[in-house]
């Protein structure tokens, strides 16, 4: 998607050889426009799939999922880092976090999660899988269906893109990057 | 705004004579055809106002407020409840959340406030109000001018709101609820 590698490239920031911070458009200021057309890039390349519902994660994908949830015109969940008072009944699946060096518990409450539901996934980021895995995981738990998976920004030289469509998973990412090596962005074509 | 009050009615479970459960369409599960409204309507609201950004917090602001910037077009900020790696030089303020039982420190990046910035502060709750005083302190840090307040929720027989408009900040509410008494939603018209 030209108009992010675009954005990634003018505002991106390579911290080290495996992380990028995009805190100007993407996970802590958020440009709407930018995150509509990526929301309606997304329901554009799973147009053919009968997604019922749209899962992520708090806090960075809720403005993507969001618009592709207003383009699909389907509710969004996002699953929970921490359970509120509020919450009772709830699947749940561990990922940890290499950004933040911590373990997380995702939680979704059971009452949003029917079973046969078809789900698209998605998440700012892509990287070692751990969250995709413990999103599939709660879908899974629920008897729901994974239509697959879109992702803002892939680090193709980390192996969570790859083992997820060995699995067979259908996985469209945004922006794909196959080096930050040097502080130098390179994006796999 | 009728839509709102009526999807209170339809779908906001009462859990207490204070706490009012909406996980169904706004701070768990979110209705992105409804949050695109209330975005439409706070740029309504606050029209005549020049402002530039919209300050939030994650994760339950994040959806109103990215269609708020949509229909404004300006950009978003949330702040974050927990600093990542990639975070340094912030402005931070703290706040005691009753529905978590926790304090909470929120913490903006300074890269993303520039002086005399206009702000208007989006929330899902206006309840005591503890929120909003944290992202109004954090605002006032970084020599920015407070333009509103845009709450999708206010509970009216609690004292935020009365405190903020006291102190003459131009706060909207789209729905106002004054009882939550013996489990029935009884709305301030």
């Amino acid at each position: 998607m030209k108009l992010l590698k675009n954005r990634i490239i003018k505002d991106g920031i390579v911290l080290n050889d495996s992380v990028l911070k995009v805190d100007r458009f993407l996970n802590h200021q958020i440009d709407p426009q930018l995150m509509m057309e990526i929301g309606r890039e997304f329901a554009y390349r799973f147009s053919s799939k009968p997604i019922t519902k749209i899962l992520t994660i708090e806090s960075s994908g809720i403005a993507p999922a969001l618009m592709t949830g207003w383009a699909l015109n389907v509710p969004v969940v996002f699953a929970r880092k921490r359970k509120s008072l509020t919450m009772n009944n709830v699947y749940q699946s561990t990922v940890f976090s290499y950004t933040k060096q911590e373990t997380n518990t995702l939680i979704v409450s059971k009452s949003l999660m029917n079973k046969n539901e078809h789900w698209l996934l998605i998440d700012d980021f892509l990287a070692n899988g751990q969250a995709a895995q413990a999103l599939i995981d709660i879908v899974q738990q629920s008897g729901g269906f994974i239509e697959g998976i879109g992702i803002v920004i892939e680090k193709t030289f980390q192996p969570g893109g790859k083992q997820l469509r060995e699995k067979g998973i259908h996985v469209e990412s945004l922006a794909m990057i196959k080096s930050l090596e040097n502080g130098t962005i390179i994006f796999d074509e």
